[in-house]
């Protein structure tokens, strides 16, 4: 047996999780992200201003988690919750990221909704994969990703990435991604 | 960004699984133990040969996967099918396995059916989840892990674990679980 690890042994533990509503019972890590968290990331900027001042600066999105630790090894896991809606005729979607550690895979099995899982790499490839209840998208390491919400509720899905992934938000927010969603006339339009 | 990995870029991909039913679809692999690869896993030896013989050496599990690299960095992803039965009273279970690299985690969502996870490590340490429909379990580093139906339809779980982690069934086998799980009476026994 190949015991790398001298970390301390963790004990197991188990976390419910209703999969028919996308909901993490008892996360104790709750990440939120307002309409004025998403400043510089819509085409239309005055009408993401004017859902801030309109809506009370509704809610986005969420990330729900119980942390486990943040090494090789581990796995991290959550539910991301991404609320419907348009800013302009741009649907509602996620800053998106790359990984720190960038050559890290994440699984996100959609439980609910409707809506893309965008994603790019530095040197320029592009993708979009579809996400409805039971699709699973495998973003593969290097690739930056972002989801976007194009149907009418909550667009949800279960996630898990290597525990040493990271987040890096820096990168893709300065090279953005080369295509955007749109709905338009009740039809999802992708340029 | 740190690109430790000098490994060609894979494209995205996704697959459909049917989160009600515990089914993936267009599962390229496909691992099938019968009945007949658990000798020497149950307590009653002389059970388990009467059920191969009286059953045609019946079907005990199944995991089906879409491969990807079996690197550092990507995740591993399984359905994982446990069928329901007793060999004699003991409730079918997975042989069980800790990772080739121990120090690695998995993470088991399960979508159908009633039981346990058994776990354990090589100093001794036990534990059992009790699984059923949005249970997750975490798996940590280190922990040698079966699954145990104890209810009457298939238990189903979605799986994930690092690239790297590898299989290694040869210790737990040897080692054996300290604790059994049977059911008598219609009432599961731990022992």
């Amino acid at each position: 047996m190949d015991v790398r690890s001298t970390d301390k042994l963790i004990d197991p533990f188990s976390v419910d999780i209703d999969i028919d509503e996308g909901i993490m019972k008892r996360a104790t890590n709750h990440l939120v992200r307002k309409a004025s968290d998403m400043r510089g990331h819509y085409a239309d900027q005055a009408a993401l201003e004017r859902l801030i001042a309109e809506k009370a600066d509704p809610l986005h999105y969420e990330v729900f988690e119980v942390p486990v630790p943040e090494k090789e090894g581990h796995l991290m896991y959550c539910i991301s919750t991404l609320q419907p809606g348009q800013v302009g005729e741009e649907c509602f979607m996620t800053k998106g990221h790359y990984h720190a550690v960038a050559a890290t895979a994440e699984i996100y099995l959609c439980l609910r909704g409707q809506g893309y899982m965008a994603m790019k790499t530095a040197d320029g490839r592009w993708s979009a994969e579809p996400m409805s209840r039971g699709r699973m998208v495998y973003v593969p390491p290097h690739w930056a990703h972002r989801s976007i919400n194009t149907g009418g509720e909550p667009l949800i899905s279960f996630c898990v990435y290597p525990g040493q992934a990271g987040h890096n938000y820096g990168d893709i927010e300065q090279e953005g991604f080369p295509k955007r969603v749109f709905l338009r006339a009740e039809r999802v339009v992708i340029e």
